[in-house]
This record gives C-alpha cells, sequence and structure tokens, in this order.
C-alpha cells in the first residue's frame, strides 16, 4: 500500500470521528504515512491530513533533504527551529479545520496546551491511526519477516561466540555491531547472565559470564523501518533444576500464548493463556509483565497483550509473543517471536529452533 | 552532589514556584534526582517531590530489580503494568498535594487528561527542573569530560581505518561498536559522505566514500549517564576550493560562538555569534540549525541554543557548540566540541585538533 493510499485511507475515517484534521506526530506514524523517518529530539514533527485527504508533511528546515526525498503526494512545510517552535506553520496546514485529532499517548501537554489556547478543540485520535497501521499488509509482513531473518542470523554468531568469562558489554557490543553491519537500525540487543537476567531491563554491564549462569538474550533492531524482536535463552553448562523447570513453564506458556493469537480473541485473552501458567510456579519466579506487544515501524505499538486490553485481535496484526518468568537470585527465562495473527491461524514469522541451548 | 540532595535543592524551589509537589518524568530527570535509569516505552515511570522533601519513585514491577538498586531515600513504588496504567499509584504518591508540576515537554496529553479529570492542577514546571539541571558540579563536568575523551578515542580509530570505498553503513556500525566496547550506551555516530553531509539528519546508509567527498562525523555516545557529543570533518583527497571555503566559514563561526559562551550572555547571543558569520555566505551553503544545546543526563537538553532563547548563560551550564554550513549538491561542514561555561570563561571539554582532515 503506498503512502498516499494510506492518506486517503485516514482521510476516509475522519468522517466517522467526527474530526475535521488529525494530526500524526509520532515517528512511526509520520513515516507510516508518508516514507519520512525524522529525528524529532525536541523539534515539532507532524502530519496533517485534513477532511478531503489533503495535508502536510511539517518538518525543520534542517531536515530539507530527506523532506524533500519522502515518497508522499502532501504538501512540504518546512519551518526554522532556530527561530520558532513550528506550531504556526503546523496552523497554516489546518486550513479550517478546528477539531483535530492528537495522537495522546505521543503529543505533548506544552504543544496540546498551545493548540487549544489558539482555538484549536483536540481529540484522542491514536486508536484511529492504529486502526491503519495496526493490520499490516503482505509488504510489511514481509519486512518484519526479514528484520527477524537478519536476527536469527545474529545469534548464530552470538551462540557460536559465546564462552565462560565473557562481559555483557562485549557481548551485547559485538551483537549490535553485526546488527547494524547487516543494516539494522537501532540495534538493541539485550542479552544478560546469571542473577541480572532475573531483570527482565536490566542494562548490560561488566558482569562476566559464569559456569552455570542463565543467558537471556533479546535482539531486536529494526530493518528498512520494520522491526524485529526476539527473545532466546542458554544455558553455561548443564542446565540447573530451577532453569529446567523455569523452561517447561515458560514453553508452556509461549505455546499456549502463540495459540491464542488469532482472530476471535483480545488482546487480554493472549496474556491471559501465558499469565495462568506463569502465575502457578511462584516459586520459581514471577510474572512481570504481559504477554508482548505489537510490532511494526515502533518496536513497542499498540495493542498491547495485557490483562486490561480488550482490544480484538484483527487478520494482519503482528505481535511479539514473550512470556517471561524472573528470579531475582537464579536469573530469567524468556521466549519471544513475532506472530501474525493470520486468516488461518497464527504465522511464526521469527521461526527457529526453540531450546534451552548450552554453552559449553 | 548525591541525589538525595538534589531532591531537597528541588524542594525548596517549590514554595516559591507556589506548587504543592512537582513530577518529573523525563528518564533523564528521573535519574538526575534517584540515579534510577529506565526504559520508559509506553510505560509510566516518574519522580513525585512534595512540599517538605518528602515523595517517591514510582515505576512498574518490570523493573524491580533496578529500582530496587537505586540510590535513593524516596519511597520506591511500583505497580503491575500489565494490569493497569500506574496513574493511582502516581496519586497515593501525591498525597494531598493537588497543584502538581509537571515537564511539559515531556508529559504526554493523554496523562495530562486523566490527572485534570482526577482533580490535579497541572503547571509546566520544566524550568524548575533545568535550573538544577542545567548548571553542572565537577563531579558531572568530569562526567562529561570523560564521555568525550571516549568519543575522541574514536575518532582516532575512524580516521585511521577510513578509506575511499568504504560505505558509511560500515564505517558508522564500526563506530559504534567501538564506542559501546567503551562502555558507550546509546552509540551514535552520524558519520556522511559528500552531498549526503548537506543533510545534517540524514541517515548512515550504502554511499561509499569517493574521492572529493567531504566526511561529516558526528560521533554521541552516553557514559555512566552523561553525553559527549563532537563532530568533526575530513575530506577524501586535496579539499576543493568549496569545502577549504566552508571550513574557514565554520571555524570563524565556532570560534566567535566559542567565545560567546560565557555567563553575561544569553543563548541567543551564542546563536547570533555564529549565524551572523554562516547566514553572510548563502553562495557556500545554508545555515540550517542553532548554536547547540545544553548536554549533561540527555543529549539534547534545555537551554537551546537558538535566535528565540532569552535564558542567561550561568556558570556549570554544558552546551554543545556546533555551527555548521550545509549544501545539498556539495555536502556539509559542521564543527562541535562540549563547552562548559565557567567563572573565567568558557571551557572546551573535547579539546582535540580542530581540522579539515585530508583521507588520502
Amino acid at each position: 500500500m503506498s503512502h498516499d493510499s494510506r492518506v486517503a485511507a485516514l482521510d476516509s475515517l475522519l468522517e466517522d470521528a467526527g474530526l475535521d484534521a488529525v494530526l500524526a506526530t509520532k515517528d512511526a506514524s509520520i513515516a507510516y504515512l508518508t516514507g519520512f523517518w525524522g529525528l524529532q529530539m525536541e523539534r515539532f514533527f507532524g502530519v496533517t491530513v485534513r477532511k478531503g485527504g489533503e495535508g502536510a508533511l511539517i518538518a525543520p528546515s534542517l531536515d530539507r533533504d530527506a523532506v524533500a526525498a519522502a515518497p508522499t503526494g502532501l504538501e512540504k512545510a518546512l519551518y526554522d527551529a532556530a527561530k520558532g517552535n513550528g506550531l504556526s506553520t503546523l496552523y497554516e496546514t489546518f486550513g479550517s479545520a478546528k477539531r483535530i485529532g492528537v495522537e495522546e499517548d505521543h503529543f505533548i501537554w506544552a504543544r496540546a496546551k498551545e493548540l487549544t489556547s489558539a482555538g484549536y478543540e483536540l481529540v484522542p485520535a491514536s486508536d484511529l491511526i492504529m486502526e491503519l497501521r495496526a493490520a499490516k499488509d503482505a509488504e510489511e509482513i514481509a519486512a518484519v519477516k526479514h528484520a527477524c531473518a537478519q536476527i536469527i542470523a545474529v545469534y548464530e554468531e552470538v551462540w557460536a561466540d559465546l564462552k565462560v568469562g565473557d562481559s555483557e558489554a562485549d557481548v551485547n557490543a559485538k551483537a549490535a555491531y553485526s546488527l547494524a553491519r547487516r543494516g539494522g537500525a537501532h540495534p538493541g540487543p539485550h542479552i544478560l547472565f546469571g542473577a541480572h537476567a532475573g531483570d527482565p531491563h536490566g542494562s548490560p554491564g561488566s558482569r562476566t559470564l559464569q559456569e552455570g549462569d542463565v543467558i537471556v538474550a533479546d535482539i531486536a533492531a529494526q530493518f528498512d523501518g520494520y522491526w524485529g524482536d526476539m527473545t532466546r535463552v542458554a544455558h553455561a553448562g548443564t542446565p540447573s533444576d530451577w532453569a529446567a523447570k523455569a523452561w517447561d513453564i515458560v514453553k508452556e506458556a509461549y505455546d499456549d500464548a502463540v495459540a491464542a493469537t488469532m482472530v476471535g480473541n483480545t488482546a487480554r485473552d493472549v496474556d491471559h493463556a501465558q499469565r495462568v501458567i506463569v502465575e502457578a510456579h511462584p516459586e520459581i519466579g514471577a510474572c512481570l509483565h504481559g504477554a508482548g506487544h505489537a510490532i511494526g515501524t515502533e518496536i513497542h505499538e499498540p495493542p498491547f497483550l495485557v490483562a486490561t486490553s480488550e482490544t480484538p485481535l484483527r487478520e494482519g496484526m503482528i505481535f511479539t509473543v514473550e512470556p517471561g518468568i524472573y528470579n531475582s537470585e537464579k536469573g530469567g527465562i524468556r521466549l519471544e517471536d513475532d506472530i501474525l495473527v493470520a486468516a488461518d491461524g497464527p504465522v511464526n514469522l521469527s521461526p527457529s529452533a526453540l531450546e534451552l541451548r548450552v554453552i559449553e
């Protein structure tokens, strides 16, 4: 689907949503609608789509070359970020529109206040934009699968190289280098050892791999605009009883959650499928997060597979399914694949061996 | 200054600001006040400081290990992000406080609306928090200097390796690897060749270095919580007349802007010092951005050295000073160092050769 077709599809939703225009501000939404990837930092970037399908890409003149190259039929409205905050340029792109949908989970309060003071009525519209972004077309599905294939190749290198005595910092630096050489943007390996792997968001550091450590290797990167995100686990030497038991629990939770990733279920159903299994084993560890998140042009995007979400799963959605169990003393086990909700059931876009690999 | 001393210093500002409490939500502000670095994604994290100096670090239970290790005397309030959005936990940390300062340039509109609906009055407080964060103490200055020293070492490797035929993707991947191996988090090399260097935010790609290309190498990474950010330039073969002229312009703009980075001047004065020189040469290229930005626990933090900022420079502030000139056909030249506003004048925290290096 071309970028301009997506703009037209978004326009077709505005009437029912009662909006005069919608303003997309997330990097990933801007890229989805225009093909332009910016580097926002403190500067304002956005895409305005007015009812009728006209609109604009608004960006600092700093990004003029990339804006000029963006494959979009929308107007391109540049402003000088050293001389203003871009909002007067934004207002020009609104035309007579007054009731504006914004991505409420991204738009900052300072800008919301300015728009309100300028007479615009803001309406939450993240769901509206995600209604389009959530269901991936064949080209997008292929892009996620391609990203996963690159990550799978990096795992082979990680497992082949890893040995007792290696530091987390070195192992992660090498994996990031391999991802980047393959064209991966924002390479985010997150490979943790032993008790440190009991912290699902621990930062790789100077810890070295010891005999008896579990290894949780979460590897993600963005290729050609689309993310892959996987987790595999290993053990330095013969797995301990704890690790073997934790593996069995998480593998069962993974199988059930993947099976539940289908049309007819809601996000909470997938979470429930893993949670009921992981939470039954508090003596092994804790269930610290939901079943996963949608993935595409963002590494984490809505819908989220959490206990509070009644969002129905639709064909074309792609989710990480990533149950885990965590023990602050012994470490963690997590398994993660990227699962497509297809007409006939779940399809694994990151197929590769699922095993508790032993590092000798 | 300990994290708890910073909390006390923030508390001492609340009375005059007419606030019952302040809520910090930027990763860097949370780390500044508590030593905790989170991974926010879609989940809520914050630090509440109530008048009187009590308060809490609020984070998902996912991050329980890192929260437990955080060197803060504040309460630690965890919530299960798979079962709720954390705001009810946040409200408990407010106690009877109703008038709450928030970081308006980070806090998302969805959460602002929820807090307002729950009866809290929100007040912009980014300036209040930055009043503390902006002036760095000796330990912080040493941390930025250390980060720059690592980056300077990476430049030596980049220049020693670089040769005609290398691809941007490879050169950037290697530089990122070197930064990561040295302990750099979020390694962000941004090394561009030829016309591509005319885009200050271009993404490194498959372009290979050609004889006659200018090379703009912007290298940044965070070490032990503090960023360094530098730019150096080179030329493949004898510099063209355009490159030599652009270099002279930018070097003059750099010298004048660095000299202006002193107590008694405002942010706009520093911007003006470079702008008046760069803008005088439209035949060479365009002035596409301000003179720079403050740097510390964030790579870009306020104050920004732009034409619209009347913020006075204070002792202990650290800024990137980074004038540049850009030409979409010929490329760009940018020079960037990290400059401390010291009592006796500007101090360069990233001292290393400033030259238009020739790659043979």
